[in-house]
């Protein structure tokens, strides 16, 4: 049986493939808010018995998080020794009144531009996860064997921080250590070019209340009088952008390289259209660094966001309390070799210098990893390059990627495996946004794209 | 029967007193939030049935929003017609989890410092209005008789802006026209010296919304190149004070007067402990504009506030959204003849030309009254004066008040009746916030103080 009859067999199959990731987006496996624990279990168990009901040896292994599942098949000897990887955790769901649908209902909608799968993690990441599954299943179906050792490794914990990843790997390093790691949490470049990201950025996540009186005052008895925090919080987020938007952190940009001119003929040649990508969603112009191309400041360029920030009286009407506290949520997205660690101490240090007389500030460290990048000299680059351009009819390019996706450098620093990032995500696919969905395109196509790559591969 | 009587039948009454109160504080009359609606209008059912139950022609009279309350008693002929003023509705009570005890389940408590009664409302104002319902009440058991004019007038949304008073007072004019406004909303000075307040500062409401892309984005993937809507709204609310604490709004400071060498010597000579005054609520140093006296950073200068901050996710964990809004809620305290409508617009003419590309701002107007300031000539004043002084055993002052109590410039304006404010809250009574009481003292001692100034007056 070649491939083409797999090909075929992933054709047919479609309908029921889509029917089981259907019943893996009804479980609201929401791992950064502790009410959806037992649903993160839940998933896992979920995703156990798919796995073995055809023929994989899975379980699923506790962690003090969220459980791991992990998964084994095929012949030590035969063939590299691939690993896939993918996420069944998904983001929280506010602000709720703005999805069309509950998240955890989700549907097959016909849309101008397609057929679309709609619901919470329908792109991040169950559906891509799904992709890789379904490629082995219908491999399997039809050749009644596997071309090689396989090995599934999915977690329950990459929407918060990934708090258990590398003590897990750490401990099962044996296990989990392979000749490539492939990982399907990526995207499409402009909806369109299959890709591999070969550069990531890393990520930083801070938490800061600032403290002024003790308790909640009211504003006409104190204000004036007594700081509010509010507005110290306010002088420090305003301070950390100068008026060229970079970041005025000290030492920041220690570590960052400048693009190499063959990657930067590279992208040149990917006629990046931001004006598009912009509109896409009501923008406009670039608001980086005044001196940078828009692609660097996607893939190559240090960022510094206010994920959150909330203080005082903020629900119906109004009142006039002068609040005790103020809080934001701040995230850095780090390139080269930025020092993680070190800068959280700088950012600590510079707003500790800010305060005012009568304010203390209070940290919480929302976890921390470097960027990344990939050599591609391992000729499975090119074969897999060769597969995902053969599937789309469109040449595959080596891009970079504006998100932090810190597990290809744990496979590399960890595990000293190799990681191959490829993804179907389209750009409109309101990942971490209300009306998530996943194009039935890439789902299917996606599924045809590991089936190509594992035979290029094998 | 003297005012002798009238005091005794005060103190053997206290008991009744203050089970009546705590029934009032049982009900969650917040006006602010539409939840409580028909708890508002149970509150004024309360007073009603309380104001009829001693004589009082009262009733219960519908507005756009939450009722009135007026009741009239005493012959039209007889010495000065006064009106009494207070307010049933409360404020919110979050943040509920720092209440040591259900907010509407008061109690009157033990403390070191004496009993108090606590719960959402013994201060602010429901503690205050008993105080004259009581003495009345007390005078009538006692006199048989009144000994004047008297009207009650009760409002329930002073704590949500007061949207339906002025119509209501321009439509009932010659109902309440009366020849003094006594208002019960005012606290002792320093939480030991009765005072009259004579100088009110104004409050204006405003609302913003900042809008930077048109959803909510995933900032891996557009942080860095689109513009953040917290960081803006920070900017903004960071370019409001200079660093000597001046408010930036062009024109801000046009109407704001320089204290005349007479109230500035008599202020002098109430030696405010501004220490003790910060350190009660944990602060130490004024924040308020450098080169002014604490005083007059309470009392007589205009502040700017910002009362409430959100934006992005505020929850537990972390989420790396880039949010398509951030939202605020800033107050200004007005003094003098500072024009609210002239300020608003200036503000939101800033804060326009302070907008980045693609990003917008809606407002919403939160109400605006004029700082208003009372002259002490009419003979009534001096008589009030003394009976306060009587009562608490130390002269009562004439002083200036932070808080924005619009109602005294509305009896002024509207209706050309004086307003005369009195109160007896003190520093510590957490109006507004968490675990909010009245003193004991101040409840027996206000009801007393009625009393006197009823029998001073006619």
């Amino acid at each position: 049986m070649s491939i083409d009859d797999v090909l075929a067999r992933i054709d047919d199959d479609l309908p029921a493939a889509t029917d089981r990731l259907l019943d893996l987006l009804r479980i609201p496996s929401i791992s950064t808010d502790p009410a959806y624990k037992e649903d993160c279990d839940r998933a896992a168990d979920w995703l156990v018995a798919d796995l073995q009901s055809f023929g994989i040896e899975a379980s699923k292994r506790a962690t003090p998080g969220h459980p791991m599942v992990v998964g084994h098949v095929g012949d030590p000897g035969k063939g590299p020794h691939l690993l896939f990887y993918g996420h069944y955790d998904v983001q929280p769901v506010d602000p709720l009144n703005l999805w069309d649908r509950d998240p955890f209902d989700p549907q097959v909608q016909d849309t101008p531009a397609g057929k679309v799968i709609r619901g919470r993690g329908a792109a991040d990441d169950k559906g891509q996860l799904m992709t890789f599954i379904e490629a082995l299943r219908a491999w399997k179906e039809v050749k009644g064997d596997w071309p090689c050792r396989i090995t599934f490794f999915l977690e329950g914990e990459e929407e918060s921080g990934s708090p258990s990843l590398v003590p897990f790997m750490r401990d099962n390093a044996d296990e989990l250590k392979t000749d490539l790691a492939l990982i399907c949490d990526t995207g499409l470049f402009e909806s369109r070019t299959p890709a591999i990201v070969t550069m990531l950025r890393g990520l930083l996540g801070e938490e800061l209340t600032i403290t002024g009186p003790d308790k909640d005052l009211h504003s006409g008895m104190y204000g004036g009088l007594s700081m509010n925090p509010i507005r110290v919080l306010s002088r420090i987020i305003a301070s950390l952008h100068d008026d060229q938007a970079r970041i005025t952190v000290p030492g920041f940009y220690d570590g960052v390289p400048e693009l190499s001119e063959e990657l930067e003929a590279q992208w040149q040649g990917l006629a990046f259209d931001h004006d598009k990508f912009l509109s896409d969603v009501g923008l406009s112009t670039p608001a980086g660094e005044q001196d940078r191309t828009p692609l660097e400041m996607l893939w190559s360029r240090p960022t510094c966001e206010v994920n959150g920030i909330w203080g005082g009286y903020t629900g119906e009407g109004f009142k006039t309390v002068l609040p005790a506290q103020a809080h934001a949520k701040i995230s850095f997205r780090l390139v080269g070799t930025q020092d993680p660690q070190a800068i959280r101490q700088s950012f600590r240090t510079m707003v500790q210098e800010m305060l005012p007389p009568d304010c203390e500030v209070s940290f919480s460290d929302h976890g921390a990893s470097p960027a990344s990048g990939v050599s591609v000299e391992d000729p499975k680059f090119e074969q897999a390059r060769a597969a995902l351009s053969a599937e789309w009819g469109i040449p595959a390019a080596y891009v970079g990627c504006g998100g932090s996706i810190p597990i290809g450098g744990y496979f590399q620093d960890i595990l000293g495996t190799t990681p191959m990032l490829i993804g179907f995500g389209k750009d409109d696919d309101a990942i971490h946004s209300p009306n998530e969905k996943y194009d039935l395109e890439s789902f299917h196509k996606g599924i045809r794209s590991w089936a190509r790559i594992l035979e290029a591969l094998t």
